[in-house]
């Protein structure tokens, strides 16, 4: 059982016109590395769970609904084994805590634990899950095309893109649903500094689909807001709370906080899977930390003078009353938020 | 006429404890190199007043109180030439020109101007402004440290330190005053892309003071703004209109918005000669964009995607009526601002 290093541009079976960044194919899964991403796509097949596992963890895939559908094909790879089933348990947890914000991971690899228990085929329950995701993506589109103005510019943070789902993306499938309907949509980014999803990977996406689009540092977000530049602000999410408080890549709230104080709407995209009844609010939603050397250093130099620290958490929790809606498969939702 | 290569640690003459990136030492204007920090501590001297247009230019000198400096400095060494008077005004308004969003580059020009017309000598005239400069930065240290607590961290962007003043600097002069007031202050830094002065410079010069130092990118200071981790938020200004509106390192509207937001103090620092009352408010002050090369390269590397643009503006304007409380050397000043 090893990797196996694949061809370019690798496209989901039944779906030649979608980027997908994660699916099955001759029981394999293949991911597209978004470490690499723009200088290099590279695509590779996995058969081995641990693999999955150590690509959720170190972001070679990442995106809440994109490391959901990971997760399950990962479960259905193990199901293989036929391990003790305390032990296929034991393994599952490992896979949920790889990632411990985002909501769909947790979510597919529950379902995929009730596939079995049932005897439902898991190769067959993990291709559902990216379907109905990509299904969910496109009805987001949708439903929030519906919000955009005929002109202007969205902004944007990170990457809620089709390399964060299955495919088409929630914030990014808005903007595409919006063009798609004949809108003038241009987009502006955050680079999304440390890892700079914005930078390398929804200016990517969307230059393949010949959307405009440029990038901005992070901290000149609220400068184009207070201008007047941005017609609204579009972000996906990791989780959101029952309340409609709403966990996703760090940099998001600032963006509302600044949203709300000048005027400007603030949208969040997502499936339903990312809403987690049994999060009461934001305060319980865990916030992961990542390694301070994703700030300390830059392109492999480090920055810092030696023995000044730094920190990095990786979300934070955008309070429900900075959000004007959540846009997700089942509807346009706003407060008070009834999921 | 040569530049010349000086050795470690250069400390401006009568002022042994000061460390100062810009002063005047035997006929030559010695820069510290604030692009080679932390890594290298390069200082040089100057005796060409072109040396010095082009290291405002190009940020080997930056911070608006050290651009005056180095501006007024650049005149000094210009006066010797005895150039005709047209060449002359013709030659101030380049160094003018150099940065034009910082109020103290055209203030130390027009004082140095005005010094030439009244035969003043322009050494001393130049130096004068060198002394008036970090003696405000000492008063606005004393005055904003009674603003702080007890006990608490301050957030801060970009650089308003000493490397920005002729010396001790604004908003770190708060800080310092602080801490040398018995108060337990630790500061979390914004690393404020695309230069890093916060992650290269204002770290390097608060290690050197033993004060507690961490850096955070710059998307993630709401995060911290809104867990109540932080007391106060200070920064510097490089203009400031006769209303308050207040025109800073990209990235400052950003932490006042998210600091209204989460009902943080916003305090911001300057000397008076930042207070300009020729601009009646924000609208009015013309915001420097740079080569968009400094968002799309990261340490020498692309980011972007090719034929991927960026933008690129290096201030933005805080409305005044985000900020708490604007320090200068004459006073602690609040809204309606009668500077």
């Amino acid at each position: 059982m090893a990797a196996v290093r694949l061809g370019p541009r690798q496209r989901p079976p039944g779906h030649p016109d979608v980027l997908s960044p994660v699916f099955w194919l001759h029981d394999r899964v293949v991911l597209l590395d978004q470490r690499r991403l723009p200088h290099e796509e590279v695509w590779t097949g996995y058969d081995d769970a641990d693999d999955i596992v150590r690509a959720i963890r170190e972001m070679e895939v990442r995106g809440a609904p994109a490391i959901g559908c990971a997760g399950a094909f990962a479960v259905a790879l193990m199901a293989r084994l036929g391990l003790p089933s305390v032990e296929l348990r034991r393994r599952m947890r490992a896979i949920v805590e790889a990632r411990p914000t985002a909501a769909n991971l947790a979510v597919a690899v529950h379902r995929m634990a009730n596939a079995l228990t049932m005897e439902r085929d898991p190769v067959v329950e993990a291709q559902l899950i990216w379907k109905e995701d990509l299904a969910a993506c496109r009805e987001i589109g949708n439903r929030g095309a519906a919000l955009l103005p005929a002109e202007g510019t969205i902004l944007t943070h990170c990457n809620a893109g089709g390399l964060a789902t299955a495919g088409y993306g929630t914030a990014l499938g808005i903007v595409r649903a919006a063009v798609a309907a004949g809108k003038r949509i241009s987009v502006l980014c955050d680079e999304t500094r440390p890892w700079l999803q914005g930078a390398r990977l929804t200016t990517w996406e969307l230059a393949q689909d010949g959307i405009p689009v440029e990038v901005i540092i992070d901290g000149a977000a609220a400068h184009f807001l207070s201008r007047g530049e941005i017609a609204a602000v579009v972000v996906g999410a990791d989780r959101i709370a029952r309340n409609g408080d709403v966990a996703n890549k760090i940099g998001t709230v600032g963006l509302a906080a600044a949203a709300s104080t000048f005027g400007v709407p603030f949208y969040v995209a997502a499936p339903q899977t990312t809403v987690d009844r049994s999060t009461e609010n934001g305060a319980e939603i865990p916030i992961e930390l990542r390694d301070v050397e994703e700030v300390a250093s830059i392109e492999g130099r480090r920055v810092l003078p030696d023995g000044v620290g730094a920190r990095n958490p990786v979300f934070d929790v955008t309070p429900a009353r900075l959000v004007t809606a959540v846009v997700t498969d089942t509807g346009v939702w706003t407060a008070p938020y009834a999921f």
